[in-house]
């Protein structure tokens, strides 16, 4: 075996970076005895080689503004820029140059994941991202080798750890969303501009690539349905905590058989109710947790910390590990695996359980014309709670939970409830899930 | 590529072989897209081939008494035998033959480990044993690939369903162990001789994989120090319940720096007090969990069924669906790591804090006498707790909870504690971690 260095590129060097770079540098003699060859960072590509960076513990001269000559001399390049582009051309022209990735890039995942993919098939190379999902939860490996005998049925994740931040801080204080989010910028678990996030689009992407590896399908981003936070009120979480409920955001990737026995899929972010008994609902803070069932091992949890530097680095650093080993042993791990190809349900057509609030006049014959709107729609009733009548608007509230059905007969029901002379408002409709 | 099938031999056909079995048969199509050709059982060796095997989906052809000429011709062998022989010679004889293993043998693996390791490299085969531990969990594939670039520190886990169960009834109940176990031999959740896991044999040479994958050094089950349950009283589960603590059976194998910065294991088994707020308290029933701390990815938990068929099978057949692939493609997953070497601490130097529970007579001066003690031996007290004198005896139960010391200096005390005028019994010592 030749003793030569294995080459590192890195492309980035912020928080996760520098935790990557000191790692390798500090811990030097584990990786090579780990890899059962020397690895060496040949160069990090940044935007500003003039700024100190002490803290990474690598010699000045290996950083460098040239992305484009660093990927085409590398064994393995690293990449934690983030963004489309230039992340995009730098990994495709790395792979074509022979070297394998490592990205936490879930936006470039979810947006052009095939492409990146098949790229990766066609030089030989090894494409890992394990970084890009519930950070340093070991979480895609598990579900792309371990369970690969079993078969996924479904999964629900809070991969999102600065809306579970905010939910969580909601239901332990009952604050409103906007004091909750302003207090989590300040804390740092919120960016300035907190849209990707509290939009959902963050676990969006997190979903699809759960479920592009769970059901070998294709799943992009833009086929996930997608609702985030920002309509939750303090009252929601009042309401769900009377239900025995918190609301978590979960990413829900679930196999769908219908009557002749053709399977598809429904990949969706939304709030949901989650029964406080949950494994899910004492996920805190900004922790993030996936909970996976599956036809042979049931009920498996995984939990961890989802975002941060070091955990960050610690998934970058594991597929590098595996990377740099079978650039030494000549092997490569598992590719894509896309054989299932299954459809993917429209939101309409998912099918969850509803907790509706609505606000009626407290008089007789009302929960009966209340009651005939979901009958006529044929969603059945679970349910039904009503508060007591306010001496301000003589109006009461009144919470109905409802048994399994499709989104579009949900969505029927909710207009119709509208256009009741008897509701005044549909106050909220939320999906409850881990019944 | 060519595509014939892969042979696969099953040793032995009991609840998990036939689980494997059937999922192989049923799902032969999905199987062969995975592995990227058609797998295909060619024997399952058993002691009686006469024996109907309906459950299996297999034709009684492929039954066979004949386990060594069976080994001897396959691609992959499983084996679900357990006991040392014959199927150490089995795995041996199939290894030396060419085939990759697959194997939930713990105490096997615990016994023989490296002669397998060695006999795997030596034939460039894959030896794999995921479901050896903590059944359906993925967590040994996690432990030694995905945190390949971190420095797991600890590890604690409930790796053993049985005393798992016993336990969480013990304190949902309040009742005494004798009750509870025979409960649990007739639910199934313990074995009619229930030696192996209530004196922690089980957990003992599951620690010992454990902690050979984090910390790439060999460790036997008998370096493991084990300690049972068979000496919790309901008395003690109160007391803990009093201290906001549960009662649980934990592996626990950490990394032990001294001051000069060697690094040494501390690897055991024993009955531990873990606060109810840590997340291994809230693990009930037959579950198991296993808890990770490492220097990046910081706390990590993973959760699901420990035992049974079709879990156990998941576990298997993901390791078999790796290995096949891997005789696919022509190359190995990661083969022993050892280079650490790192020398394993006796019980006596291991650091822990301890709950004490001492019945003494209520009478001024005692309490002086008994801290007397503590002082002497180093082992400083974080908290004390007098309970009620009572009218028969006189004695009050005192509970002394200690800042961490070492097992020696723990014992040291103890003993002088019961040669104490003062001191009437010695009513339980435990360990406590998670605090």
């Amino acid at each position: 075996m030749s003793n030569d260095a294995l080459r590192i590129a890195l492309l980035g060097c912020g928080t996760v970076g520098t935790a990557v770079a000191r790692r390798l540098v500090d811990h030097a003699d584990e990786f090579a005895s780990r890899v059962e060859r020397p690895v060496e960072i040949t160069g990090v590509a940044v935007r500003d080689t003039s700024k100190p960076r002490p803290e990474s513990g690598l010699d000045p001269s290996v950083f460098t503004t040239d992305a484009e000559a660093l990927v085409r001399d590398a064994d393995v390049v690293v990449e934690l820029m983030g963004g489309i582009e230039p992340a995009r051309s730098l990994l495709l022209t790395a792979m074509e140059h022979g070297a394998s990735v490592v990205t936490a890039n879930k936006a470039l995942l979810g947006e052009d994941g095939p492409r990146l993919y098949e790229t990766a098939a066609e030089h030989g190379v090894d494409l890992y991202y394990e970084a890009s999902v519930a950070g340093a939860i070991p979480l895609l490996r598990p579900l792309q080798v371990s369970l690969a005998g079993d078969s996924v049925e479904r999964i629900m994740g809070i991969v999102n750890g600065t809306t579970n931040f905010i939910l969580d801080k909601m239901d332990r204080t009952g604050e409103a969303l906007d004091d909750v989010l302003a207090e989590a910028q300040e804390l740092g678990y919120a960016e300035a501009d907190p849209t990707a996030d509290v939009e959902g689009y963050d676990a969006r992407a997190k979903a699809a690539i759960l479920a592009s590896l769970a059901f070998h399908t294709r799943v992009a981003a833009l086929d996930v349905s997608c609702e985030g936070i920002m309509s939750i009120t303090a009252d929601d979480i009042r309401a769900a905590r009377k239900m025995g409920c918190v609301v978590k955001l979960l990413a829900i990737c679930e196999r769908v058989r219908n009557g002749r026995g053709d399977q598809s899929l429904s990949v969706r972010v939304h709030p949901t109710l989650v029964p406080r008994s949950h494994p899910l609902a004492s996920v805190h803070d900004a922790f993030n947790a996936v909970f996976i069932e599956s036809a042979l091992a049931g009920e498996v949890m995984f939990y961890g910390q989802g975002a941060g530097g070091d955990p960050t680095a610690s998934a970058v650093l594991g597929d590098l590990v595996q990377a740099a080993r079978h650039k030494v042993t000549g092997s490569r791990g598992p590719g894509e695996s896309a054989y299932a190809d299954l459809p993917i349900l429209p939101l309409s057509q998912a099918t969850t359980r509803y907790a509706i609030r609505i606000e009626v006049p407290d008089r007789p014959g009302v929960l009966a014309h209340v009651t005939n709107v979901f009958a006529g729609q044929g969603v059945s009733i679970e349910s039904m709670r009503q508060g007591v009548r306010r001496s301000d608007d003589g109006l009461a509230t009144l919470t109905i939970a409802t048994h399994a059905a499709t989104d579009a007969a949900l969505a029927r029901t909710v207009d119709q409830l509208r256009l009741l002379d008897d509701v005044s408002t549909v106050t909220s409709v939320l999906r409850m899930e881990g019944i």
